[in-house]
């Protein structure tokens, strides 16, 4: 064979983007474990064990909790395919990049998609989603994002479930950017269908999304007049390989579940309460040190995510090239915007392992050398 | 947390069941690296290698070759939710589990699929395939399993392009337990689009399929009258982010990436042709000791899959028993037959850096000991 292809030999970055996030070191080391088989007795008992992790990181008892093989996205469609029936009114809540990718699966499903709006970077208020669910009744679905990567703004949920129910729909809610980052409680909020991704602030590689159904959704699941119109992501078909008959559906990267598996015990070992704290505080330490830059956010700060800064842009500076230094010259990795934010943002995730103290020292030495021009 | 749960602690499981298999500790190794951001330089150079190891692998020259984010049966669903069209004939060989499973998937996205059916453990004829094609025309795609994990046949694939084409129809395989461990050549046998598996004969974990489709299938992919209707699969927004325009859709696992780039590399160090030779081999010698146990193979030696071998469960035996003895006193894990091959068959994989004669000789004197009462 011609090809000559070196050994994997990759910088050593400091991930401080929109995910994947750094690895804790625990998860990386586990996953070199050699593999067992799909329906080994030991690997079945570790899948009840990643279960009840998973059910303690969501705060809650639903038996549908499970991750899905996927990325985010996948988590995004296994709502929307499952949930969704053709002609259903489904509400969603657009402030960013991630409620268009829903409106787009829920039209893809066939769902009747009504549209409320905020400017990138808002958030809706309970009043707001009253009345777009009175003016727009039955609902089947009204959809939110939590933590909106794009735009880094923070939605507030509680007190929001008793509004949705009170119209007969179900509550669904992306978590892709907030699971064990930022307060999160399914049962105690009411969220009915939730779906997040591993490479956050939970730190593990992509490829797995954690996913949660309440009973109330997953009755409707199984009242489907017609079956779910996607194969690989078919909770009823999926919920008979993690429930007690075992049933074979695909075979699970049993590699990312022994990673994913250490990260939710490293989750647990923390102290959900206080790997909020340390998110929340770590956020607040990288935004008095932007200040310290002058440098501005770009969302206010009640509803500011502590897992995904964002940063305004200021005038007269290149976005690609400060990025481009910092990648170059210190392997320290941010993002820029998209869409109506591109070249007017920077962002920053400070997410699970990623969510330390030194990281922002770093980072903020950086900027300041590259925007005061030191070096 | 009330939540005890242990350090991971696995059983060093010998894997000789239909995949995973055992991974090799190159690839193991590789997968403990630190990760990189989706759009870092660094990361899609990594790409574009990822892809041309695939392409030699695959034997093609087509530009649309990489890996999808999940394991086989994703792959399956990418083959149907993209060449389908709602009303499309599909003309499908169904001789075992994953033909069936097409069947399925195709209905699922419109097709008015026909069956050509042979008993579980038979294969086709291309003159098989020629009635078929005759008698439905006009025909869309023309489905095939190389290598039946379920039944452990093999399906001759050379001289099939000539006919499908001559129909005008599009030759889709399954590939997911011959690519690299069975002679197999995308564009010298005329295959427009296949999908494979990582954790068969590549020898990496499970959770990425390789893919690729040829130039013919791809146009029919871009004169589709509607969208694909999978988002997650949709190889026209995915083909964005591997190609130069590098327009994000999903988060690729870089960790499963990282194994999958390092699974190639062993692939093309070995040699194609010294690989399909290994693999035929070790099979071989399996064959033999078999015969010397008095246990039959279920698939004629002109039609036996060398990757995956299925060996008749003696009359009188218990098959489940037999099994749970290999796994507790031997840690070998292999695997029962199922739907008509329940109990009567036992399912031996020899794929990747599990196709070792020293697994053969172990298995073949557990076997003894257990069939002959000695222990």
């Amino acid at each position: 064979m011609a090809l000559a292809i070196n050994d994997l030999n990759v910088p050593q970055r400091l991930l401080l983007g929109p995910g994947p996030s750094a690895v804790h070191p625990r998860v990386l080391r586990t996953m070199s474990t050699a593999l067992v088989g799909y329906l080994d007795p030991e690997w079945l008992s570790l899948m009840d064990e990643e279960q009840a992790l998973l059910r303690a990181v969501f705060q809650t008892k639903n038996t549908m909790t499970f991750p899905m093989s996927g990325t985010g996205s996948a988590g995004m469609e296994t709502a929307f395919c499952n949930f969704v029936e053709p002609g259903d009114t489904v509400v969603i809540g657009c402030n960013g990049y991630f409620s268009e990718r829903m409106c787009e699966m829920a039209k893809l499903y066939g769902a009747n998609v009504k549209r409320i709006e905020k400017p990138w970077g808002g958030v809706f208020t309970p009043a707001e989603i009253e009345t777009a669910l009175a003016e727009n009744k039955p609902v089947k679905i009204l959809a939110l994002i939590h933590a909106e990567t794009s735009t880094g703004a923070l939605q507030p949920l509680e007190g929001m479930a008793e509004v949705v129910h009170r119209h007969g729909a179900l509550f669904l809610i992306d978590c892709v950017t907030s699971l064990s980052g930022v307060p999160l409680n399914i049962d105690g909020w009411g969220i009915d269908v939730a779906f997040s991704a591993s490479q956050k602030c939970l730190g593990c590689p992509p490829g797995l999304s954690p996913f949660t159904v309440g009973d109330q959704a997953r009755e409707a699941l199984y009242r489907r007049k017609n079956r779910v119109p996607n194969w690989y992501l078919d909770l009823t078909m999926i919920e008979k390989y993690w429930n007690k008959e075992r049933v074979y559906h695909h075979t699970p990267s049993t590699t990312l579940h022994y990673g994913f598996r250490e990260g939710l015990r490293l989750v647990l070992e923390e102290g959900l309460e206080d790997r909020w704290f340390r998110h929340q505080a770590i956020a607040e330490y990288l935004w008095d040190k932007m200040a310290t830059l002058g440098l501005k956010l770009f969302v206010p700060r009640e509803n500011r995510l502590p897992s995904l800064s964002t940063i305004c842009v200021p005038d007269g500076v290149d976005d690609a090239a400060v990025r481009t230094r910092l990648r170059e010259a210190y392997n320290i990795d941010i993002a820029g915007g998209f869409g109506p934010l591109k070249g007017k943002i920077w962002r920053v995730g400070l997410m699970g392992f990623s969510s330390r103290r030194e990281n922002v020292t770093l980072l903020s030495e950086a900027l300041r050398e590259i925007l005061h021009g030191k070096i």
